[in-house]
């Protein structure tokens, strides 16, 4: 249960042609439409990142990574990205997603990105994913210096989507 | 609801060390098996990326990037593609998946990439994803220049699997 | 049915700019948690890759590469990983996970990863997975030199997670 994928014994790193993100930025939205993929891609134009390819990840922040507003990204560009999501069809029903980001007190260590969605308020999802980031820090035995986080809540129109994510880039 | 993603104040544009992809090809194909990995697995196959490792991305065609055929690609690559799948275990019942791309008259913007899939015909599932693309052009307020589309439909036999895709490219 | 992605006849290979891996090492772990994302996340750091941003990937070794133990990779690193994993919230269930690679015979080919999982025990999973590598290889109508696996298994004290995986690399 221990960070065993930065304290092999095999010598020094390898680094792979993939260079690894310096930047993070949270971003949310909501979207309403005739199906769940038009709802969703609705919630990712809503939230800022609707004409880029994200690519989901298992959600690290890379040590000393910049948390810094939505940059500029060309069009179709490849975005590393940790993202929930929640869509319903019932009408009424209030759909939320948070995603939450626990930063290190150590900055050689990296920050963990957690992301929870569900039928429920903003504020509840807001509250589970801190905890989540809370509970990773726990497990790792670090300590943190702050939880960033950000929701976003819908009532469902049609179909109803609400997305958040935390995109990882490059500066 | 805008195209916030390429279009904030930040300055020029970041680019990352991934390439933006410039080409796009669409393919389809289906599988039987005795579980649904051996069907999705001989459904890629048949649409001739079976030997590939798909990286599925959230459906963008990059600005200017070019419809071709499938090219010849290094077993293994890492291939950020779009794609849609049905399985089913019920024999005799019909699974569908298509893909559409709709493409900007503009071609300054991205085209839009849309998936479906169901226990449908393939007409239904290829005319279903055509009205989404359309859709999501709509909500961008951009104009279309054509849409291109693919499908592939499957009676199952034992477990069965339809698979469509957009996989993105370099030349 | 056939391996089209590696025979089409448009001239040589495109190659992208992701370097292709050329390493592929098998890991496991389980965890347990008050949430499924937590238990997921214990059952990575369990299997010594929870520092890191997993991308999924649809399960190819590339050809030649080497299987060699989980190296040494800078936390928060992008890595192309083929994975399966079951979560449980049912106090005393089994759930078990389970990843398998066939190696072919003729060194040009690419391998086949598999992965399973299921409310069943560790030998159940492994048999299974190794199984599926099998047939994945007649489908493609190749001959394995060994199939290598790895699995986990865990019985849910809260909600529990059972993970295996073949991260990718570069050496």
């Amino acid at each position: 249960m221990d960070n065993k994928s930065c304290c092999s014994d095999m010598g020094s790193p390898i680094h792979s042609p993939f260079k690894v993100p310096n930047t993070v930025s949270l971003v949310a939205g909501v979207g309403d439409a005739n199906n769940p993929l038009n709802a969703f891609d609705m919630a990712l134009l809503d939230a800022g990142i609707g004409n880029l390819n994200l690519i989901r990840i298992s959600s690290i922040m890379p040590p000393k990574a910049e948390v810094i507003p939505l940059p500029k990204i060309p069009m179709g560009s490849l975005v590393p990205t940790a993202y929930g999501y929640q869509t319903s069809d019932v009408k009424g029903e209030t759909v939320s997603a948070a995603i939450s980001v626990a930063i290190p007190k150590d900055k050689e260590l990296c920050g963990l990105i957690m992301e929870y969605e569900g039928i429920c308020g903003k504020k509840e999802a807001e509250d589970t994913v801190r905890n989540m980031a809370k509970e990773g820090f726990e497990m790792r035995g670090w300590e943190i210096d702050k939880i960033i986080s950000i929701a976003s809540e819908h009532v469902v129109e049609n179909i109803g989507c609400a997305f958040a994510a935390a995109a990882l880039w490059y500066k």
